[in-house]
């Protein structure tokens, strides 16, 4: 690992550097123009944090708790694809990091080790994330396999019922190497799917997309919680809760499904609001500081995920790599915490912010 | 056509590479400093679509109808001149490539093939745009021929009764090549236009500029369906459906006549809300992506333009390359219908807004 | 002359790359960090114009009345020093380029040519820029001497009552070449100024530096017209007003002498507002385009004054370069009133004006 | 020196070109992203200065009194460390010229020399800035040293209970050179701070931190006034009061302590409105130009202080750079002054301030 790796901005900057063109395009690329992407990142300099001094920090801690598991700070690795296309161990050397780091990881549907290999080598907690197959029963064969091996909690994704314009990807050329693929999920079909001249889209390929009916019986089905994954609405977080979930991910995936969305900062506090504490409300998308998480939470967020990162340290630093980036995480927030005189997590509010073009400090956007 | 070439952007930039710098002077160029053309672009960036996710999309369709017309998607050919600069037929390859993508194009007054060679060779709608010219005869000379090749409508341009101060083009020293000109109108009269010297503009060159009875005298004149082009203001929507048109478009010549005039985005949502449905209302001038057309319907248009890419996609990939352009573009538009839960194009409304800065979100700015 | 030059963008890039860098430094540098001289331009870009359609432009013409001189087109020569830094003849060649486009040229104090060759020369009217001198007496020695070579009215510069802090102009070591003198001023007395430590600024420097009561003892020691350039404040322009000045000039100097001060745009409408039609606005300060005068006649302005460019076209193109800048700024000006529907200077205000920033439509900031 | 050294902006440009690498980094780094220390500059280009012309400055002046010690002008050295990092002197160095410039300079606890060697050089009033030790004793010791040396005020710097996450001087690798460090100081203990896996932060390194009740206590130890630094919020400012302070420095610590907090600029006037003059308000954190100084005067300080330029300065031209940078600032200053027609400082109030983006003129935001 370069020394001069200290941030998860060096992180990316060195895997910018050694990535091939095609995986880099994939791993950072986006939707479209990367418009969302580049707003989940610049929707945080929209905000100041308001620092309290001289402030008694006797017992500090960023400890919480989530669903009934302990952890000593609230960043959990987010779900990413192909773990392999950066690390030859790929998920497993991942689930590894998360319990040296001490936290939790989220293993993808579209992971490229199976997920009882990766339960198996892990020696922390899992959750497992869900793309509701076309049918049922491969979607509960996942949900069987999962609570199985061991896995904590379940995250329904509904942002992405059919894949994103990737052109920086598309332009790239870009294809998955020999040897790795969606391991856990049956071979694909044949392409043969007849496109009718008069749409691209809207012929049978949507037919078999999950609906709120989905996640109804998903959650029937299992005693694990499940979260919901790709909420940027509060009607849906409110359709999502009357469904059963029991909690919801304020995210856009990353940038990478459609352009244009707002970033889940944006959204955040107004899902809070609506949310209004029946269920924890997690967030991702452009978390790359602590300062970024003490907004997130000041916004309402019970934790963040963090995703690319993930990918861009495991690349530049395998096991230890991915372990350190989160430590930095950690080092970030809490101190943090410790500079704006908050002891702890609940101590984070909105009256820590201050809206940057002066509109309204003291409050939520 | 290099295999890159997924995004209208890549047909942009490949023309920029191959072109002619004087071609490409015309044809990307605009008025003064393009600050307007940068503005239409520009616009979108201050919305984003707000996504609702597992929603029935059963039955989802992009298909609209337009004075009769049934259209698989509400994408249209813009008028624009010249396209012989780009292709060797010219206007003919536009035109089948229209018909391969089953859309309508229009034709420019301006056109460097006759109009009626261009409906001999379309197998799909056509309409014409219209320049009214000094001589009332002219102009109803180009209205019946327009007739007789069939052709389904009739755009009258209002927004240039003078040329554009086009500094790029005449930088780039660019003139029509030889065997390139506007074939559909009789030879312009040897520039000897008396200036005096107290004023270069308005001493005789406006003399014959077309008036709102030019417009009337129009409409009577004709059973087609007439549409204004080049309408910013409310008041003169007003005035144009006064005076019998079928449609406005909005639209400010894609940036090329008058710097500094506001992008359509940002008067789409005044004047539709003036016009409050009496007529359709289209909107052109930087359209890139599906998800702009999203944004344009969210704001009252009924269907959009395209007018650059289309001389982008000849140049760099002819008959094939303007067919592929428009169904990236209806590709885009479905999947970005699909991704934000709206099955049809009536669902699309202001409520699928947000405002970039926060000012006013779920409303048109 | 280059034959791109078409606009006053490239008379700028033309003198840029052929003047001396001192040169460039004092006719291009600006007080401080450049942040007034910048924003003087970027004012412009915080507006729209808002154009009507077919509107009849019968004897349309940009013509006006200015202190009982007829003009063409509003469009003066702002005072500016020491046109020989960019030509052999100096002021000369300025006027003479000011009678050929048919306009008013204004000469400096600090004009390197006496104000009588400079009217020998001349065949249009000239107005005369005044400093006011430490001793009162040499103040009016310039007035009579104004007076007796025909001049037709006077400015008194306001806003400098010491140089700028230019520090573009310092690093570039920049100094009057041998022979450029202000020759219409009695040579300055050898700098023996003894400076108090406890102050470089306020010991005596100050001390002769004209008052309300310098303005008010002028307007009554002639019977030309004056006018105070140099006002931004609402409350100095009443003033000015009250000492019984026949103009206002709303101006920061091209930012030439205190970096920070708003652009002129942004205060002319509450000055033109206070002054409400008493005696005639005009304005300086980033004006390149016609667009621009356009804007600002709609915020009060009866005329505009074009500084900067002048040096630049005398520099590139001599008289001819002068000469064409203005006509092509008149040209410009004249297509923007046809383009936005209005056929006479009076029918520019602010309904014709749309904020950027979605904030104000329809009203000066 | 340079003879192109005629800004603050020159000294830091030739500091960029002379010094190591690691020295830069850790003089004009700062923390994190350095959001915060570019806010600090960019805070200023959010307001304008509104001239008023034509006014008496008979008798004008930049002097002020702070705690009964009269100054020419409203500009103090920022307490800033190691100075022999720049200059083989060190703060003897800085100590000399702020009495060349005629006024205070702040020594910094972890200055490179002495207090007391600082104070036997120094030929003008000092005053010493102070961290609260770990253990009392030792802070008291401090204080007792700079008393017996004749310090004329303390300030307790609040902002740092533990360092910032410097990721500029990390990534440059940046060590303190053999010979240089904190001689005020006893040697630090070796670092052998058993880190608690659970926390890399909160695990007995705050233990120490100071309170309220430290500042209480110290007010109550000395008779010298204490002054608070590293206050940004008005309900710190109230608590500061309450606890004896003599004076209140709104302060980021140059952004770098923690970043995304605000730039010092945006919450002077709510800090300067609570305090309401009880105490002096005092300012820093991006203030380069004379016109800065009047927007923080205009904002409710009663003076600033300067920290990386004087080390700029001292690295670029010693002695005497420190005092011609000071004396920049100065003329600038006064200057700022002559040309808004301000003849005192208290004649600078909000009225002078117009926002720039058109928000609030004439109030500060």
């Amino acid at each position: 690992m370069p020394s001069d790796t200290v941030s998860l901005a060096d992180y990316e900057r060195h895997f910018a550097r050694m990535a091939d063109a095609g995986v880099r395009a994939y791993v950072d690329g986006a939707a479209a123009d990367g418009f969302t992407q580049r707003n989940n990142r610049a929707a945080f300099d929209n905000l100041y944090l308001l620092p309290r001094v001289l402030t008694d920090l006797t017992g500090a801690t960023a400890a919480t708790t989530l669903f009934g598991m302990a952890l000593d700070y609230p960043i959990l690795i987010a779900p990413t694809a192909y773990h392999k296309l950066v690390h030859p161990e790929g998920e497993v050397a991942t689930a590894v990091a998360a319990a040296l780091a001490r936290t939790v990881m989220t293993v993808s549907t579209q992971a490229s080790v199976s997920l009882e290999d990766i339960a198996a080598a892990a020696h922390a907690p899992l959750w497992f994330q869900l793309y509701a197959q076309p049918r049922w029963d491969d979607t509960l064969t996942l949900v069987r396999r999962a609570e199985a091996a061991g896995y904590k909690a379940l995250l329904l994704t509904v942002d992405a019922p059919l894949s994103g314009i990737r052109n920086m990807e598309q332009r790239a050329g870009f294809r998955l190497p020999e040897g790795i693929r969606a391991v856990n999920l049956p071979d694909a079909p044949a392409s043969v799917r007849p496109v009718h001249p008069g749409s691209p889209v809207f012929q049978g390929m949507l037919n078999d997309a999950p609906c709120w009916s989905t996640l109804e019986r998903l959650c029937g089905a299992t005693s694990l919680p499940v979260l919901v994954k790709g909420i940027l609405m509060p009607e849906d977080a409110e359709l999502a809760i009357g469904a059963g979930c029991a909690g919801i991910v304020v995210s856009n995936h990353g940038g990478r499904v459609l352009d244009t969305v707002p970033p889940a900062m944006a959204v955040l506090p107004l899902v809070a609001a609506r949310v209004a504490g029946r269920v924890p409300v997690l967030v991702d998308g452009g978390i790359r500081r602590g300062t970024d998480i003490v907004m997130a939470i000041a916004l309402g967020a019970a934790a963040v995920l963090i995703g690319r990162p993930v990918l861009h340290a495991l690349a530049v630093g395998g096991v230890e790599g991915v372990a350190h980036m989160l430590t930095v995480l950690q080092t970030e927030l809490e101190a943090a915490m410790a500079l704006t005189g908050r002891a702890r997590l609940k101590d984070i509010d909105p009256t820590i912010l201050m809206a940057r073009n002066g509109g309204c400090a003291y409050a939520p956007r």
